[in-house]
């Protein structure tokens, strides 16, 4: 690992800096080389800092907001009205180059939209979108975008999703190739609507990109796809739909193991073996989706996320850091834009 | 149970009549008063009632149809070339008062387009949509639709699903002014796309009807709510990925447990209890949605159902007959239709 340093907006998500600041000293126990600055109000943080015995840790620096974006502000309201607030601060910071990526779990619109205007998208890409890798049947995850930062898309944001997640998959994943599909509800080609029925033609007018056709919903954790395409609303749907189950399955399974002392005592004993299974689909270890598309690297995680998911989304920013992952996208979008043109 | 006869369409499906032969025939035995007529070539099924000894059955009929609506073949192209389809002809057996109900796991689209035409939809609804009670954490399924009936809809068609699913849940369930909730990507007011922002301002509008607000993709399972509504793209994806969630979870599950010799010897032995609570999320055990807002009764099955699961569908079709769904959905329709142009 390089040294490099994480601005992080303390005062988001619903469990907001209780949640944050222990977050935050964990992921600094555990990467000697990274150095967090902790955007929020300095009378908030400290009392919490000092809980954590962290108000003098040397990687650690505290950056004074005095606003707060709310999760229910609009985006564009929180553009204009709230640049003291953490948020904004910490994607300052990011612009400035005083940090080298941002993770917030604050209202994904704000973020989404203030990150557009503060550090601009790639050259090709019209909007950001958000993408996370989801667990699969195999090792490899699956990246579905977008989750939920654009709400309705056009064919040609979709062909832009489709070209900058076939990047993540080359360069966090080492896959060549990765085969792109579009989430549809049929794999017939007449089936879908304008968007989705247009985009599938322009994917497949470009050589340059491995796209196998329509996907459904069920073959989302298949693992025979590399890269899943949608918009942003069905994109949102299916990630928390996909949660509800993995939730109420692992409680389902749990109360019928209870229902005997036999089972419950071997539920007991072999919980470690069980919640290994449970956990394999719990969201909380899938936190952090990534805002691609931009010039800098901003992480956004659960609004929900607790201590351990927070981090997690912590543990991806570095990542991306790490890989310069804005800059292989560009590459790979550039030889494939050029490629089209010619 | 009262006397009553289904159509089945004998040749929809992935399976086709291999499984639907052997599933009406369960069916029979099952329901005491209940009489199918199975519509499908002659030549494919004579040998597969002979094998199943249904073919002197005294409550199975067969009606030859010398077509089969392809499951790619486009839903107006069905309507005018397949009028000896075994999909149109048991709508037709409905349409004429000789069955009270229809089943087929055949295509979607061309399934609701024919259903449309032939059978009409209710007063006040423009367009049927598919409805199914999803599992919950409670014993009462929560209802969702559309779930792929209709791939776009304005506000108008999510308001009509609505009053739709708010009487099936009171029709079927016995609830009293069941809780209807937008399936959105946020519970915040200002949160989704056009048609579910008005969709939401109608329904407030609307005193009969107890809309309790947005819900996002995890809490379909929650039980906190009775019907969801949504547009039948949305739909359609939240339910196959969950079902992809529900297949993978139970596999890594089993996976988990059979690493080491005690816990699978235990998986072994306690599978009826693991099963159980694996089992009831499985899609196969909530099959058959029904096309609501027609003037009879009309059950989908899973494309790719198996016996146990189509016979789940010709019960649910059995229900409806014996509740006089169309009729209640109607009453209920003019009584909310009524108060509200008041």
């Amino acid at each position: 690992m390089t040294n490099l340093t994480l601005a992080l907006d303390a005062m988001g998500g619903d469990h907001g800096p209780q949640m944050i600041v222990p977050a935050a000293v964990q992921a600094l126990e555990h990467s000697p080389l990274l150095k967090i600055i902790l955007v929020g109000d300095e009378r908030v943080l400290s009392p919490i800092l000092r809980q954590h015995q962290a108000q003098l840790h040397p990687r650690l620096i505290v950056k004074h907001a005095a606003q707060v974006v709310a999760m229910d502000e609009r985006p564009l309201s929180a553009l204009r009205n709230k640049k003291a607030s953490s948020m904004r601060i910490a994607l300052d910071l990011v612009e400035q180059g005083k940090a080298d990526g941002c993770v917030s779990a604050g209202n994904t619109g704000a973020l989404m939209t203030m990150a557009k205007v503060l550090l601009k998208t790639l050259p090709g890409i019209d909007r950001p979108a958000l993408i996370t890798g989801m667990p699969s049947i195999n090792q490899t995850p699956t990246y579905m975008l977008d989750l939920g930062a654009n709400i309705s898309c056009d064919s040609e944001l979709l062909f832009q999703f489709a070209v900058m997640g076939a990047a993540i998959a080359e360069t966090v994943d080492n896959i060549k190739s990765p085969r792109i599909a579009l989430l549809n509800v049929g794999v017939e080609d007449m089936k879908g609507n304008d968007q989705v029925q247009q985009a599938a033609q322009l994917l497949k007018d470009t050589k340059q990109l491995n796209y196998i056709g329509f996907i459904e919903g069920d073959r989302i954790y298949s693992g025979d796809v590399d890269v899943i395409v949608c918009d942003g609303f069905v994109g949102n749907i299916a990630l928390k739909s996909s949660e509800g189950v993995a939730r109420l399955m692992a409680d389902k399974i749990r109360a019928s193991l209870n229902r005997s002392l036999i089972t419950r005592y071997f539920a007991r004993v072999f919980s470690s073996k069980l919640n290994s299974g449970l956990n394999q689909m719990n969201p909380d270890h899938y936190n952090g989706a990534s805002l691609i598309g931009l010039r800098s690297i901003v992480v956004k995680s659960h609004g929900n996320a607790d201590q351990a998911a927070f981090t997690q989304a912590i543990n991806l920013a570095i990542m991306e850091v790490e890989r310069s992952l804005p800059q292989k996208v560009t590459e790979r979008l550039e030889q494939i834009l050029l490629d089209k043109s010619n």
